[in-house]
């Protein structure tokens, strides 16, 4: 069993009978799904909340019951991937593109659990790329001004084509500048207008599962 | 020629051969728009960025030539109405909706007039609506936020159905507290992740010219 199913796995038994559950997207949260149709086959009573398309197929296909985040006033838990967490459990999130509907969902919920492989568990973030999420409508502009701030912005494309989130915005991956205080950072990306969301994901996880080797480390926040 | 139509045809004055300029949204742009297409008949060069798609029809309908903002790398001058605009050149915008588009290309311009009636030219913000562009998916979560902060949010709707702004978002009417400083205000807001943009311009606007009876009286920042 590789890393990411351990922990997707693990993640699974945080879901309890009645619970409204935030369902993550990506190659960890897959795992997650999986595990959590298996539950649902055998009898468990859940509402799941997507955050993407990608994960609404998915739960279609697995049998696992769906219902909108506007169909509900609060989320009990979310367990969701990350692309990078650190020891305080801030994490960057946005690698598979689901970052703004991803930060929606875990918003609304009580508790955010993230899963990782243990390569994602790193000292400082950074070191991957941070993904921007910009209108289109002066697309141009906003690349421009990452670019003067030193921030190298990739427009990201998928195939030929500019790559389109679900909401219909733009991805630019920037380099997250090291001397700097994430959190201010994060203050300023906030304040750009062209910047729809960002992937910074700060004080939101409340847990952390890592698989590591074919062990399960969880730290708390 | 009323109030409106006095300070659209003085501001089209401002546009010099030659220019970018940033048209703006609503029945007071409407006016600088008709003085400025008679003005491309007349042989005056210029490239418009329109900030809706309302605008983008007039400015095809009377001749005015069309970029992108995109295709742009600034604006030289950006004219555009205001629902409410203070002493400090500090607005409300977005009562037609456009906000978000009018913001960016505010926000690209070297120069920003407004253009208004004597009625929006107020001594505090806050009579007129705060809209809020918000984000589809958890809209109900935004409007729940708004509304235990007693900020009496309003879905926007046109005729029956819900109002889609030209990016695909809604917009929620709220009540500007009438006790707390707008910068704050407006800092608070952006960091709300279903919140795309809001209609508080504060800093931006350079001129402010205000048809007031038969006259004109024009503002400086």
């Amino acid at each position: 069993m590789n890393e990411k199913q351990l922990a997707g796995e693990r993640a699974s038994d945080y879901i309890k009978d009645g619970m409204v559950v935030g369902l993550g997207t990506g190659s960890t949260a897959y795992y997650m799904l999986k595990a959590l149709a298996q539950r649902v086959q055998e009898g468990l009573s859940i509402k799941g909340v997507a955050t993407s398309q990608a994960t609404t197929d998915l739960a279609n296909k697995w049998g696992i019951p769906l219902v909108s985040i506007d169909d509900v006033s609060h989320i009990d838990v979310t367990i969701d991937g990350a692309d990078e967490v650190d020891d305080h459990l801030n994490g960057i999130k946005g690698g598979g593109g689901a970052l703004l509907y991803e930060k929606v969902v875990a918003k609304a919920s009580k508790e955010v659990i993230w899963i990782v492989d243990a390569k994602k568990k790193v000292k400082t973030l950074g070191a991957f790329p941070l993904p921007i999420e910009v209108l289109p409508f002066g697309a141009s502009h906003s690349i421009a001004l990452f670019e003067q701030k030193g921030l190298q912005p990739q427009l990201r494309r998928s195939d030929e084509e500019i790559f389109i989130t679900d909401s219909g915005h733009y991805i630019v991956d920037i380099q997250l500048p090291q001397d700097e205080n994430v959190e201010a950072f994060a203050a300023w990306l906030d304040t750009l207008t062209g910047v729809i969301e960002h992937g910074l994901f700060l004080n939101m996880a409340h847990t952390l599962i890592v698989g590591e080797g074919d062990q399960v480390r969880i730290y708390k926040k």
